[in-house]
C-alpha cells in the first residue's frame, strides 16, 4: 500500500464530522514535525487549526485544507461503513476520501519529500489546516487569518485541495469563486378583510414595486471570468388560504450571487436603502454565506496551468463557478489562490470515493507545484 | 302563537340545507294558493323554485326570498337542535330564523293579509322563492331571471328579505350590493438552482412588475353612494423552503370588489390584457361570485325610507356595504331593488336567532311597503 493512500485511510478512520477533527490533526503534526516543520496548534472555540511551516521568509507558500467532513447520513445507505474505508475495484470509498481528506494527505506527503529533496529551499512552505470549513467557519480558517493579520503574517500563494476536477484529475483549475449573501424578508402589513381594504394594509402590494425593482436591478456586467451578480428570489409566502383576508405580514427569500464588484456589506446596504425607497414596514436578517475571491493572470495561474496540463494532458479550465471555500479568507490577506484537487462528483453524497489512481498522483502534482514556486 | 311565529317554526323544522328544500315552498304554495295566488312550480336541476302571483299587469312587485339555509354545523355546538325551533326568552332560535325564513313566513302572512284587504289591488303582487341562494346560486333565481327575460316577464320593484337590519329593525335599508370577483393565477416558470440563473426563469421576477401595476391600479372614484373599485391579493405562494432553489411555478389569490362602473367580463378582460402586456406565461381561473346592482332615488326608496323610518323611529341609513344576494339576478331585468329583513348579527352561525318582537312586527312592515306601491 502507498504512503498517501495509508495515510488517507488512517485520516478517514477518524470519524472527524464538523468540528470535531478527532485527532486527525495531531497525526499530521506528527509526521511533518518529523520532517522538520514547526507546528503551532491553534485551539479556538470547538475548532482545532494546525499551522506548520518549514523555513522562513517570502515567499511563503501556504497548502490549505479541512480535516472536518459532513455527516455521512444513515450507515445503511452506505454500501460499506463511512468511517471504515474501503478500497473496491481501484477506488477508495469512505467519508472525506475526496472532500477532502485524500488532498491533506497527498499535501503531507508532498511537503515531506520536497523538504527532503530541498531542506534549503527558498521562502516557506507552510500547511494549514482546520476542523471547521464544512460548518459554520467562525474559528476555523476565518479566525487564523485574522490572527494572521494581527501578526503581520504575510501569504503570497496559496493553494486550496479542494476537490476541483470533473472527470479527470487536473481538468479544472479554479481561480476564484463567486460571492453568495442570503437574505430573509418580512414585510410588515394590517391584516384585515377584502371588503375593507381601508382598514387593512396589504403587505404583497407595498412590497410589489420593491420586488419589481429588486428583481429587475442590472448588478454588473460580470468581472473577468466571473458571470454577472445576480440575485434570485427563491420563496415568497403570504396569506392563510382563505381568499378574503388581507394577510398581516409577507415573507420572501432570496440570495445574490455575486463577484468581486461587490463585497456584502454594500449589497447589504443596497438592498436595504431600495427597501427603505419604497417605504416599507420591514425586518430582514442577513446570512453572509461566502465572501468572492479573485486570482487574475499571474505566476501561480502560470506555474498550475502548466502543471495540471501535465497531469491532465491538457491546459485545465479556469474557472471561477461553485460555491464557497476557505480561500475566500485568505484571498483577502493579499494572497493569489487557486483551488486543486481530486474529481468532485461524489462529494458530500453516500458512497463518497476517490480513484486510488488519482490518490497516488496527487502528491506528485502537489509536489511539483510547490518545486516551481519555491 | 302568531301566525307568522308558527310558520316560521313549520319552515326552520325542515331542515332544508341548499340545495334541498325539505317542503318548505310547498307548505307554502298551499297557504297563498288558498288566498287566491297563482303558482308556478319552477323545478330547475336540482333546485325548487316557486313564482306565485296575485293580481295582473304592471307595475310588478316581488317579493323575493329562499327557503334553503347554510349547515348548522355540528350539533354540539348549538345550545338545541338548529332544526327544532324554539323561542327562549322572547328570542326563536334556530337555522335560518334570521337567513331568512322568519322574512319568508313575514312574506307570506303580509301577502295574505294585503290580498284579502285589497283583493283588486293595481298590478301584480308576486312572491318569489328560491332554495338556491346560499350555493352555487346556478339554477336558483339567475336561472329564473334568465326565464322571466324570455318570458317578457317584467319586474318593476323587488323587496328582498335579506337580513339587513344591524341593531334593530329597520335602521338599514340596502340599496345596492357591491360585486365579487375572485382570481386564482399561476404564473410558470422554469425551476432551477440560484447559481445558474441562466438555466432557469424565475416566475417571481417575472410577475414582480405585473403585480406591482396591479395592485397600484386606480380603478374608479367610487359610484354613487358604492366605494371605489378595489382589488386585493389575498394569498401568494412560491418556493419549497430552500435557499438555492428558483421555484418553477407562483400561485396568487386574489379578490376584487367592484362597484357599477364595472362588470366581471370587462375586469377579467382588463387584468389578462395586463398579464400577457407583462409577457407572462400564466393560467388564470375566474370565480364570479357576484355582480353589483344598485338602485338609484326613485319611488321605491322614498317609500322604504318611509316605512322603515316608522318602525325604527328614525330614517334608515341607506347602504352599498356587504356581501351579495339574488338581488344581482332581478336587477337586470330593469326593477328597482332593496333589501329589508330582520337583525343580522347571527347569520350563518351556531344558535342563529331572531327577536320574537321583531319577527311579529315582520309582516305589518312588509304589509305597508306594499300597500304603498300597488
Ligand atoms: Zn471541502
Ligand atoms: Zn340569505
Amino acid at each position: 500500500m502507498s504512503d498517501v493512500l495509508d495515510l488517507t485511510r488512517d485520516l478517514i478512520a477518524r470519524p472527524s464530522v464538523t468540528p470535531e477533527d478527532a485527532g486527525c490533526q495531531a497525526l499530521i503534526a506528527t509526521r511533518l514535525q518529523a520532517a522538520g516543520f514547526h507546528c503551532e496548534h491553534l485551539r479556538l472555540g470547538e475548532v482545532d487549526n494546525l499551522w506548520a511551516t518549514h523555513g522562513s521568509g517570502a515567499p511563503v507558500l501556504v497548502l490549505l485544507g479541512h480535516t472536518d467532513v459532513v455527516p455521512p447520513g444513515p450507515r445503511e445507505a452506505w454500501a460499506s461503513d463511512p468511517f471504515a474505508p474501503q478500497v473496491r475495484d481501484g477506488v477508495l470509498y469512505g467519508r472525506g476520501a475526496a472532500d477532502m481528506k485524500g488532498s491533506v494527505a497527498a499535501f503531507v506527503v508532498a511537503a515531506e519529500r520536497f523538504v527532503a529533496a530541498r531542506p534549503d529551499h527558498a521562502g516557506t512552505l507552510a500547511v494549514l489546516l482546520t476542523s471547521d470549513e464544512e460548518g459554520d467557519a467562525i474559528d476555523g480558517v476565518r479566525h487564523v487569518a485574522r490572527l494572521f493579520a494581527e501578526r503581520g503574517q504575510g501569504i503570497d500563494w496559496c493553494i486550496t485541495g479542494e476537490p476541483s476536477s470533473t472527470a479527470k484529475l487536473g481538468d479544472l483549475l479554479r481561480v476564484g469563486r463567486r460571492g453568495s449573501l442570503s437574505g430573509t424578508l418580512t414585510v410588515k402589513g394590517v391584516q384585515g378583510h377584502v371588503a375593507y381594504p381601508h382598514k387593512a394594509r396589504n403587505p404583497i402590494h407595498q412590497a410589489a414595486p420593491a420586488l419589481a425593482e429588486l428583481t429587475a436591478r442590472h448588478w454588473d456586467d460580470g468581472y473577468e471570468s466571473f458571470p454577472p451578480t445576480s440575485l434570485q428570489v427563491s420563496n415568497i409566502h403570504a396569506g392563510t388560504g382563505a381568499n378574503n383576508v388581507i394577510p398581516g405580514e409577507l415573507q420572501v427569500a432570496f440570495n445574490l450571487r455575486y463577484n468581486p464588484h461587490w463585497d456584502a456589506p454594500r449589497l447589504e446596504a443596497e438592498i436595504e436603502g431600495l427597501l427603505h425607497r419604497h417605504g416599507l414596514a420591514f425586518e430582514l436578517r442577513w446570512h453572509r454565506s461566502g465572501e468572492p475571491f479573485y486570482t487574475p493572470e499571474g505566476r501561480l495561474r502560470d506555474v498550475a496551468r502548466q502543471v495540471l496540463g501535465e497531469f491532465a494532458g491538457a491546459p485545465p479550465e479556469e474557472s471561477t463557478g461553485g460555491g464557497t471555500s476557505d480561500a475566500r479568507f485568505i484571498a483577502p490577506l493579499g494572497a493569489q489562490c487557486i483551488e486543486v484537487g481530486p474529481v468532485n462528483a461524489s462529494i458530500h453524497q453516500v458512497d463518497e470515493h476517490v480513484a486510488v489512481a488519482d490518490l497516488e498522483a496527487l502528491p506528485d502534482l502537489y509536489q511539483r507545484l510547490v518545486e516551481r514556486l519555491l
